[in-house]
């Protein structure tokens, strides 16, 4: 198959650009720090951080897994902005550098992923067509939806990327 | 390429059991019938009928323009869940009716799209990977988002389908 990393880097990449204009917003209304990243639509939903830290999980847990390579666990604590940042430019250097050829023959590897205390087993490509990029844009949706709906000023276009 | 069809109507067939329960919701507390189809998540977002009809658009579009079938226009007036219901349905059917020999050779295509002013040219996994995709599932989840936060019971496996 060929390899979801750029598809992933781009929204990743846009992403930071989306984050880079609620760093803006808060220095502009001074607002704390902490505030923005535990920003929820609802109380009982994971605040912008988690969003953006699952994001990044599905990105690295989808490459690594379908190119056999090892997935690096990043410890998952309360995240400023500009962590949240460093977190993202991590999980794109990870993907990055895992070469087209680690995808080749990927289409007949079986994928098993946790969900929770559910163990899923998949063929690669319902893996990376129906979990991870569904996963992947729920939650980078969900984070955008978290700040568009607070007032940050960003549009599809900020989503989308350039 | 491979069909994308079956991924999407796997997330919409999910929609619709999202829709069932928002129909079931309203039910229970006299929720007129065009409350629902117009929350949003805030007054400068589209409500939650334009969510479903734009991610049924993306949807009918992509399988189309891949396979080079002729996409149906469905006309865009508000819609209550029952007609939104439809319009999903209409979607799948439409998308299901592709054959897999519509996408052999998709790969090597140039898709040409309208977003608002512009005018889009792609390759087609970049249109599929880069922009329906993303666009699909930031529809769907903007919409389950609406659902979720304003009450109606429903949680990330909804989402995502049995």
């Amino acid at each position: 198959m060929q390899s979801p990393a750029p598809h992933m880097i781009h929204s990743l990449t846009a992403m930071m650009r989306i984050i880079d204009k609620a760093e803006a917003h808060a220095a502009a209304r001074n607002i704390k720090p902490e505030v923005i990243p535990n920003l929820r639509l609802i109380a009982d939903m994971l605040p912008f951080w988690r969003q953006i830290t699952i994001a990044c999980d599905h990105a690295k847990g989808a490459c690594g897994r379908l190119a056999g390579v090892e997935v690096p666990s990043f410890a998952d604590a309360e995240m400023t902005l500009a962590e949240l940042q460093d977190r993202i430019a991590k999980t794109i250097a990870f993907v990055e550098a895992i070469p087209q050829s680690g995808f080749d023959g990927a289409d007949a590897r079986q994928i098993t992923v946790k969900a929770g205390p559910r163990e899923l087993s998949f063929a690669a490509p319902a893996y990376l067509y129906g979990f991870a990029f569904p996963n992947f844009y729920f939650h980078l949706t969900t984070a955008y939806n978290i700040l568009r709906s607070h007032g940050v000023g960003i549009g599809k276009g900020d989503f989308l990327g350039g």
